[in-house]
């Protein structure tokens, strides 16, 4: 056995509560280095020597390793645990005081001494596994023209343009936005800004007026939970604009200002032409970076952001940069929020290892922009299938298995290339469709449906160019949204298991309570051996999409399928 | 290179800050499979290549596996990194995206975004490395003859006993304390109870009457004061006493007490007799457990401990049971605590795996019981010295580096059997003196300086034999505090460098800053060859302290030696 592959330790993601009884344990090995690996498990308070039993599963494998996993459960909620491993050639205990080959004693123990109530993960039941669509306001729908548009429709993007797009305009839209399935509406910042981003906040008490100010937002709350959907909105606390009145004050009045420690100063007189101070991206003069492990700060953004959950009836906030912003904020944040708006969701935006604010005290999720990496990485044939789903398998590592259906799987978004400039059309179109079929919530990045192209900020921006929006090209996405309403337990809390498939192939089953489906993805122009009775089938190439139920032996080229 | 067993999380002991620039990162592998390690690194926002490097040492090694880390500085504090790693066949980088062989894209870096202040690490200065003398105040001594005195003070103890021990018998003792070298005293509880021990507190703002109430409490921390040492007292916050009113609310008021989600109720009426409620260990009905995860519970416990610092000024915390108490609770008690006294200490009564605890926004350090029970294991002869640093290690690497010379390594406690009673009076000797060079602080259970025996509670809760304390039997403890005294940085500062030493003798270097002691630990009772100029010596069968300097070649049978 390799026992120095051997690894657990007695917490994150090795050792957590999953529910009021229940502790889940993990233990990660060299590949195929184990037959099996059981838990014995007892009482913290029990000195007998009356062990439960529970038998590890092999929850996934990467390229070197496998993670093992066991749920225990016991009523008193102390645990006490070691691990017996059965190797190719040994047969060892793992305990916490290290291998031993027998005579175990209770005191060896890995302990987990108790789960106290702070400490039962909670999850928005309705949030899993469902489908986002992300709307950068300016560019989606505008109701009328507005006062400061400085370009039309139909132009395309600089950083400066204004189109107008507003909140009455996503209202008009949203029975096509309910068509395509989406079940959350997630809405870039609203909040007063000059900018057509609004990643730079003025005034964090204020909706801005060029989106139609808060009677409209109101309006659109309203309407979005009339059609049964949810709405979510973006909190930007690392930075703000230099022209908020907090940072103004700042510059004028210096050391004197009540603000000083709200921010990173270097020196004074604060000058947002030298930009002598931190700043988003450490060069952006126009956004100073919050002090935001100041306390004061904290209650002021937290405030503010219990207020317009409370005001708006809104169902959860999306958390820019929210790995540059404190732990201590985020987590007065999940607090107060969830006292406002208990089944409140909560995604951070961390393109990285994000294990540091998964821990269930932060956020419920994050933007996993490592599975559009891999994604892309197969799709440009840098990877095959195996080293794709080892990719996948790592990442889940870093994760607590019950965050798996709330992973924010995303193909773009605002601050990415376009998945069809990327990738084209027919391409993009399966990645979509792989993307809705993966476990985890969904992400479209408004314009993806139709295959909007776009380069990099602000090319990736354009107007929703509505000219080329019909029932017929989007019918790809509605008619597999209701096949997935249809199989929703599997889609939204079956395992994924991948296939290790040829070629361009990507497949995969997904499989809840006895059934499964399998789902194929053909990236290539050739086709595949696949087999069973399709039930959902697109072909990008010729942008048909099938039913009817049939048994298929193939999948043709730039072709989805979903067969029993 | 063996991959399987490579290592790293961007979280945890594996990434973290250890000051406002500095970040650590650790890498674990296989041990012996690297010739050496590196890592690159560069502002998060930095887009060139001009990455900086720091080669990674290797901080400690265990059976299995080596431990390396790094400490990378950056003005701007945003850090991406990742390893490269000479193997003993390959050269190669370890990334976020996996193992690479070149052509290395910051992109594929790991992330630690920004070292906030909220993660900067605190620790109390004057605590590094400090002497504790831990009292059970009930047996150490007692000023005047109490009212509910019910056992002459040679009496051997049952768990009823109380032998009138009080505040102001400790303060005509300090002399003596301070003469062992101790710099802090730690009370076990005196909030009001009517146990001798006082684990079951029935009023926390109240200290209890039998040892001289808050008047003589603040006597005591006066003199502690004047005498230049601190004083640390014992929190219990997992649990209260029946007869605490709120409990007592509970009993009579059931379902419809305001206090009925402060304890975990099975059913009503609450009864003492059956024990319908979670309490302390699971089988102690007169000390029902708090649900310490109620913010009214949280608010309630964590405002006296508040109340007492700032009242009497007290210089930090005990925290019994501290693993089962909720973390939210302790993530309050720091934040509030250190608001009234930025330099507080808070001790973790934990007994295994700490990692949970020790993140840095909870506990300072923790009772490291681990090394109490791999020291026992080395004088009883179950295991040699290689294997008994290899332990030691193993514990090493689930802390984080700051935190080494704060771990509180003891070698007994009111709940162990006492350190004479387990390997005799010579070696309980000698294992103090070993404590007391190791790296951390060492904890001193009273009496233990003068070999006082005793096997379970209430056996290891004897009063204090005064009769047999003599400046002669005491001297090898207040001989090698002066000397630790005139090597103070060695001491309290100084990395811990193993030597694998044959038989039973045990040995080690302390160094720091070009500067080092060899410490030689002889538990048998043959000689053994060591090698230096001796500066410190002590034979336990003698009973010998030696401080006039001389060159030795050996060290006699149950000694202890400190050399150039």
């Amino acid at each position: 056995m390799k026992k120095e592959s051997i690894f657990h330790i007695c917490t994150g993601t090795y050792a957590y509560a999953s529910g009021k009884y229940t502790l889940n344990v993990r233990l990660k090995c060299a590949k195929n280095d184990l037959k099996s690996a059981r838990v014995h498990y007892m009482n913290v308070y029990d000195h007998s020597q009356n062990r439960h039993i529970s038998e590890m599963h092999r929850l996934c494998s990467d390229e070197f390793s496998d993670l093992y996993e066991a749920e225990l459960t016991l009523p008193e909620r102390h645990f006490k645990y070691f691990f017996e491993l059965d190797g190719r050639d040994e047969h060892i205990y793992f305990t916490a005081d290290g291998f031993l080959r027998g005579n175990v004693d209770n005191k060896n123990s890995f302990f987990f001494p108790v789960i106290n109530e702070d400490e039962i993960p909670q999850f928005p039941a309705w949030a899993k596994g469902a489908l986002v669509y992300q709307i950068f306001v300016d560019r989606f729908f505008s109701s009328k023209r507005r006062e400061r548009v400085n370009r039309e429709w139909d132009e395309l993007p600089d950083r400066a343009s204004i189109y107008g797009g507003d909140f009455d305009g996503i209202v008009e839209k949203l029975d096509y936005i309910r068509g395509l399935g989406t079940e959350v509406i997630y809405l870039c910042p609203v909040f007063r800004s000059k900018t057509n981003h609004k990643y730079d906040i003025e005034d964090y008490y204020a909706i801005d007026d060029m989106f139609g100010g808060e009677e409209a937002l109101v309006r659109l709350v309203n309407a979005v939970h009339a059609k049964g959907m949810r709405l979510i909105l973006d909190c930007v606390f690392n930075h703000m604009s230099y022209e908020n009145a907090i940072f103004k004050d700042v510059v004028k009045n210096g050391e004197k200002s009540r603000y000083k420690d709200w921010f990173y100063l270097y020196s004074y007189p604060v000058d947002v032409q030298k930009g002598n101070y931190d700043t988003f991206a450490g060069c952006v003069p126009s956004m100073p970076r919050l002090n935001t492990s100041n306390p004061e700060v904290i209650s002021y953004l937290v405030d503010s952001a219990v207020y317009w959950t409370k005001k708006l009836g809104i169902d959860g906030w999306r958390l820019d940069v929210a790995d540059e912003v404190s732990t201590s904020l985020w987590r007065r944040f999940r607090e107060e929020i969830i006292k406002v708006k208990p089944d409140a969701l909560i995604i951070g935006e961390i393109w990285n290892h994000a294990t540091k604010w998964m821990g269930g005290d932060q956020v419920h999720t994050v933007t996993n922009y490592k599975y559009r990496k891999w994604l892309l990485d197969f799709i440009h044939e840098r990877i095959d299938s195996e080293t794709f789903w080892q990719k996948i398998a790592s990442n889940n590592m870093l994760y607590k298995t019950p965050c798996y259906d709330y992973l924010i799987n995303l193909l773009g978004s605002h601050d990415t290339i376009r998945i069809s400039e990327e990738v084209g059309r027919q391409k993009a179109a399966l990645a979509l469709l792989a993307t809705m079929a993966f476990r985890g919530m969904p992400l479209i990045y408004y314009g993806d449906e139709i295959g909007l192209e776009g380069g990099e900020d602000p090319d990736n921006r354009r107007p929703m160019p509505w000219r080329e929006v019909s029932k017929e090209n989007t019918e790809y996405v509605s008619a597999f949204s209701k096949l997935r309403k249809g199989y929703e337990d599997i889609f939204k809390s079956g395992e994924l298991r991948p296939y290790f498939t040829k070629g361009r192939l990507l497949a995969f089953e997904r499989a809840w309570g006895g059934q499964a489906l399998k789902i194929y993805i053909n990236f290539g122009a050739d086709e595949a051996p696949i087999d069973g009775e399709q039930i959902f089938g697109y072909n990008a190439g010729t942008k048909t999409v099938t039913t009817e139920k049939k048994d298929v032996n193939r999948i043709e080229g730039f072709s989805f399928a979903v067969c029993k």
